[in-house]
């Protein structure tokens, strides 16, 4: 019976994890500077408050749980569940709850049941594992984090320039110096629609243009004609394969084509706001880029659009975002709650920063220093040391055995310990500690004091 | 429909989260400082991997995952599922994955699966929650934190030093200054059990002393009359009732009334290692008093138990741990990897430090300054100083809207923001910022440049 793992998961060991504490340390840094406040939510949901927030495709890949007990009783009480058993009439007999898919459903769903202890606008952000029963394959992964911050309760265009600080912020607090930072707004698509004589089809044109970068402009076209656009329509859409440049020509340009489409305008005018508010923060180099085909698929956004990528690797987006007209509608409130948020894909950026060399040497580092006594009396001398140690912040450890020193020092590279002090009955008696640095190979002999002084300053 | 929590899950708002933070960062960071390693594992495992585990109560505990896509597929191919449906006969066919149940079976599963490639021993920890679908009640929830952490592939008794040590640095570290560390060694128990003439049956002694606090004396005895214990072995048992005082003068007692058992000799030598190892660290005061009824129940220590209280409030452990035999022996390997542990109870250690009023001051502080613009003017100049504070590491924000100064204050009281930066035409004008502190009510004139210098200095 040879254990292994559930496909489509993974265990994340020292190496990776300490990688990967760096990336969420870094994002929740940023988020709490930015003002956002930490909510976690269960990993279990009722049925009830999943099924039906992510269309029928969504359903499917919920992780669903069976009941506790004796869950099958009383399933022959009708005729329901005869053989033939289906498993859709079985399925709300036998499971109630689901794992969480996202962590917009479950925000959502905090917000409304604590709707009047809450001071709008609420900032909260939330950064925990989500499943999909997807199937597994390269990069896809049935368990894996999101890194979500939002605010809700306002339509202040504040919003959509702090995400856009905010992503700078995170950015260069991991390192990722060269990223985009796309942006668009949902009403200009919705304009352009309306232009080109499809008005309320801007979703199904988002879908596809959302593709362009992955399948080219003539099979957005093609798939465009099968989702019923006529050839006059995307005759009058090719503009907006050419609209390129800087963002000042670009919105110039919009505003000119778009000019019968009041949306659009709106749009228009939104961006330039928030743009106009991100250049008063005093950013050195803003990175942000208009980029009107951008979509993002997802036909809840109705303004601002985000999507990052890092730039020199072939690695898909690592954040995306945007404004929703009403994070609870889904729930039945009559309260309209407009908010805007961004998604930081962590397995993503971990991908990005490992291929681009960005995570800094300590991030992986684990111990710091190994005492290696030889024998009881070097004991005696290595554990108030190892106090000292550690109550100077420094990760420090003993090996527990008497063992050979070989072995010891194999232990040290094993661990990646930098720094190695040997204890032998010279050292107890001069309180001359031999330091071996096992990157260099160098020994050199210091005093207890001068080595907490050395690895404090270091 | 009303959304609703899962019975017996939690939602942790901003507040709460805070502190929960607090606790988890001081724990993690304590583990680093000694040499843990970080790991985590899947949520989910597959069943073949948990169950057996945790005896027949646990595995009705499990949490099963339907299995996905059309799980009742083929279920009538053959006659065992025909109606009536027995739960314990169809599981197996819907369900092949379960959510984790603790982190010590994932943990074996992983140190199984990456054997080659660990270097031994092994130190590493582990803070993910765990489910169990126990009925939830005051206290009990379906889904909790474990903080592990363990050694394993040595014997050697300074890892019992250390995890003593370790649990005197997470309470000073969390500001749990009055506690208790019991101590024992199953060993001693094992003795006990062969001197009152039932050999082998250190188990069922172990249950029955283990609830001892919380049933006493008369009903302990009696559960052991029920679970075959003659009047003699009881007779012979009394001393354990009365060994109290200092520890060296009860590991005098032990030593001559076991004198006869070589295991409880063995046991008692242990501790006098381990307690003599913790001695030569310079700690302060030691927390550890030796308690030879301390068992915590669980059949798998073989050597050294611990168990955490906090001093002044009636709530149960909050730590506890201890050596087991052979972490991996569940999946069948031959390589014995005998083991030390501690686990930090998050939710426990919450609600001491809670009704101690422990948590430091800002261990629940979100946005430290606020800043309240009453026009576009006011934001040209809150603007590039939002940026400024949060260079310096200041948690500061900026009310989105332009609302009336009453709800912005609203706001900051509401989210506890202790600094507000009101930047009217006046201060636009001189430069000359308002800065009020919503506690004290103090308002007083400042540059951005002295605001800075102010909250980085406080």
């Amino acid at each position: 019976m040879k254990p292994s793992l559930v496909k489509g998961t993974r265990d994340f060991g020292p190496e990776q994890m300490s990688k990967r504490l760096f990336i969420f340390d870094t994002i929740r840094a940023t988020f709490k500077r930015f003002g956002f406040l930490p909510l976690e939510t269960p990993a279990m949901e009722n049925l009830s408050t999943l099924t039906g927030k992510y269309g029928d495709e969504g359903d499917q890949l919920l992780f669903k749980i069976l009941n506790s007990g004796d869950f099958a009783a009383g399933l022959t009480a009708d005729g329901a569940d005869q053989p033939p058993l289906h498993s859709k009439a079985l399925l709300p007999r036998i499971a109630e709850k689901g794992l969480r898919y996202d962590l917009t459903v479950p925000f959502a769903r905090y917000v409304v049941m604590n709707r009047h202890a809450l001071a709008l606008p609420f900032k909260r952000y939330q950064m925990q594992p989500v499943w999909r029963a997807d199937r597994p394959q390269k990069g896809r992964y049935r368990e894996f984090y999101q890194c979500d911050a939002d605010v809700v309760g306002t339509d202040s265009l504040l919003c959509e320039a702090e995400i856009v600080l905010m992503v700078h912020e995170v950015m260069r607090n991991l390192g990722i110096e060269q990223f985009a930072l796309k942006v668009n707004n949902r009403k200009i698509l919705t304009g352009i629609a309306e232009m080109i004589g499809m008005p309320g089809q801007e979703g199904a044109l988002a879908v596809a243009i959302d593709k362009l970068d992955k399948i080219g402009q003539d099979k957005v076209l093609d798939e465009l004609r099968g989702r019923g656009f006529s050839e006059e329509s995307l005759t009058a859409l090719m503009p907006i394969f050419s609209v390129e440049g800087s963002t000042d020509s670009v919105l110039a340009r919009l505003k000119e084509w778009l000019a019968s489409s009041e949306t659009a305008q709106r749009g228009i005018a939104e961006l330039q706001e928030t743009l106009q508010l991100v250049s008063q923060y005093g950013l050195d180099q803003p990175k942000t880029e208009l980029d009107v085909t951008l979509a993002r698929g997802l036909s809840y956004y109705t303004g601002a659009i985000f999507e990052v990528k890092a730039l020199g690797v072939s690695i898909g987006s690592i954040s995306g975002g945007g404004r929703y007209d009403n994070l609870t509608s889904a729930f039945g409130t009559s309260e309209r709650l407009s908010g805007v948020g961004i998604s930081f894909g962590v397995d993503r950026i971990y991908d990005v920063m490992e291929e681009l060399s960005l995570f800094p040497a300590d991030a992986g580092q684990g111990t710091a220093v190994l005492l290696v006594p030889f024998d009881a009396d070097g004991r005696a001398v290595a554990l108030p040391l190892l106090n000292q140690l550690r109550q100077a912040d420094t990760s420090a450890e003993m090996y527990p055995d008497l063992a050979k020193v070989k072995k010891m020092l194999d232990y040290a590279n094993a661990k990646r310990i930098p720094l190695v002090v040997l204890i032998g009955s010279e050292e107890v008696q001069t309180g001359q500690l031999t330091v071996k640095n096992m990157l260099t190979g160098v020994q050199e002999k210091l005093t207890a004091d001068e080595l907490i002084a050395f690895v404090t300053r270091s």
